[in-house]
């Protein structure tokens, strides 16, 4: 086990009715925010109303700023760095999923910062200060509510990128289930996908001696395993919508990452994938995971094997251990086209010659500090060789 | 799931030569602080040495108490109080295990406030502000490094109760692994079995649908089950020890608990042994729980089954659940022999005669705030049969 250093300072405001507590939850930071989401959505089921109203209650002048798309602009970042500006707002409310969280995290950082908020992305420099930022979450799915995440892209080139850093922790995260009743399949399954992911690519490290996160890993993946096909059924079955919530949350708040080093290749994969054909960033990450598995496997099989039997119940083959890890490959990928996801680059909608794929593999490689991938470290040429097991 | 509220504020600094970081993580809250401590151990072996000399490079004051004892003491957090007050000093840094760190807080909860203190370990009052309070762990046992709670005796009537509130959550936990290969054997054992109680107190419970913190539970439980018995044969192994010490601050951060209700029954009933007996915690669990468990299984034969499966890999024999379930149970008892742990309350040496095991359950429903048991409700008939099960 790695040293490491760990909190989880996001107030977690979990269950049924909580967005009524709001103003509340707000009132101790600021009385003076921007509201931040995306679509309309929000306006016309009745949530803004009920936003809006416990901020009065309590006092709070708000100002609003839609229209978050889902791999969130940096155009948009900078206008909503402006009005805070302009206008005296010290506290970001997102209301929506993590594009929603991870452009209220972008602003924070750059209205308190003279610089170009780019530098960030591309580790040109490091945030050291944020206003506080805050959610209601309507999508579980990317964990920004509690993570020290945020990805942004940058229209001029299409240049997906990230800053980790615990400063832009969220203060709390207001979650309700039932706020997630009405999202559409797609929505619910590309969230699966994404949580998912951010737990396997925790999973897969060559860090020794791990047990304990490999438990909670594999415990956290098998209630997510147990409850996202219910929703396939039953959109509105809260026990299963609130099991896939919590999830989403403890699956990217680093927690399952303590005393480890996570791979993060796929991530970085897909983000090309989103960055040049707007895909969905959990549609894309359930076509990557299983072809970036197949391809590295070989480099530690037991490790593989342990997730076969203990994610996927796989029965082992003690002779055959190759065989063993395969399947437990084969069952994800199965389990995610029976919820409904893609998974492959075909079933993705995306072109396929090879002229494409080496766009995307060249441009993974590129304003990049540091390479792809811990657990398998990335060349080129393996990244092209992901892509077409990616195929079909 | 229930509704919850949850954050780990703590910051856990996790690793080898963590300790030399202690000066500069105080120096963010205080230059003048309380030192608590338990025996002379920590001067003997250097750390003390260590400690002081961190602080002192930032510029801290300190003065010191020691002598915290094992189910720690009224009269002592009163001293610590009194200390505080004369000196100005307006941060607590423990040194040791759950009763220093009690101690501490109780320091702290104390120095702010003009009443009675004790009001707030029978529920009379509840506290709503402390001084900071942190700690350098030497003892994985009872988690109090990130809890709400502490525990303290009170010496006139021997009564131990406990205070849980979010406001005595500490700053931060210093936690390095190789402070604690020379814990003596008893100590880690006892530990183990605090560890394991803490997450079988949160297991059964009443709500229905928590399958993310039973598998949560369920995994770390394992993680201690695999990793104890190594510590009873290498005292000195660092990746044993990392395992059992991250163990015993998530088995009670209460994020094993979010959306459901835990028994917490054993612990009460145990309460009454340590403090009449002053036996340590640990033992007393290791002896309570598995009569709690045989008194209790009938209640909810299935989630004993679950116990049994996914805990202890016992098969499950699909047409006797109960055999099933008290396999498990038996298997528990025979693990906590296996690393040397008392199972009855004759190995712990305590009097079985009725009238003694009579006094105790009396006790346990005195200068209580409410009932013993959440999953089941006891009442003195109840916790009479679960000590009887207890004798042998």
């Amino acid at each position: 086990m790695n040293n490491f250093e760990w909190s989880n300072p996001t107030n977690i405001i979990f269950g049924k009715d909580t967005e009524k507590q709001v103003g509340q939850a707000v009132s101790g930071y600021s009385k003076s925010i921007l509201i931040h989401y995306g679509s309309d959505r929000i306006k016309k089921n009745g949530l803004f109303d009920k936003v809006t109203a416990s901020l009065e209650a309590e006092g709070i002048r708000w100002m609003e700023l839609g229209g978050v798309k889902p791999n969130p602009r940096l155009g948009l970042v900078k206008e909503g760095i402006e009005i805070c500006r302009k206008n005296n707002l010290d506290f970001i409310l997102a209301i929506g999923g993590g594009s929603v969280i991870d452009s209220s995290k972008a602003i924070g950082v750059g209205v308190v910062d003279d610089g170009d908020i780019w530098d960030f992305f591309i580790g040109k420099r490091i945030p050291v200060k944020t206003l506080p930022v805050a959610s209601i979450l309507t999508i579980p799915a990317a964990g920004s509510e509690a993570s020290k995440s945020c990805v942004i892209t940058k229209e001029e080139g299409w240049y997906k990128r990230p800053i980790n850093e615990n400063v832009i922790k969220p203060v709390f995260a207001i979650m309700n289930p039932e706020l997630t009743y009405t999202l559409p399949h797609n929505q619910t399954v590309n969230g699966v996908a994404d949580i998912m992911a951010h737990i396997i690519e925790r999973y897969f490290t060559s860090v020794k001696n791990v047990d304990l996160t490999d438990r909670m890993c594999e415990g956290v993946l098998k209630a997510v395993i147990d409850n996202a096909p219910i929703l396939v059924d039953e959109p509105d079955n809260y026990a299963a919508r609130a099991e896939i919530m919590w999830a989403s949350t403890l699956a990217h708040n680093d927690l399952l990452s303590t005393g480890r080093i996570g791979d993060w290749g796929s991530h970085q994969i897909e983000h090309e994938l989103s960055a040049i054909y707007d895909v969905a960033h959990g549609a894309g990450l359930a076509v990557i995971l299983p072809a970036w598995m197949k391809y590295a496997y070989k480099h530690d099989v037991k490790l593989f094997v342990k997730f076969a039997v203990r994610v996927w119940n796989v029965d082992e083959r003690f002779d055959d251990p190759e065989r063993t890890a395969l399947e437990g490959i084969e069952r994800m990928k199965s389990f995610f086209s029976s919820i409904g996801l893609p998974v492959t680059l075909q079933e993705l909608g995306i072109p396929t010659e090879e002229a494409k794929i080496d766009e995307m593999v060249k441009k993974a490689f590129e304003e990049r500090a540091g390479g792809i991938g811990n657990f398998l470290s990335l060349k080129e040429k393996d990244v092209k060789a992901i892509l077409m097991l990616a195929v079909e």
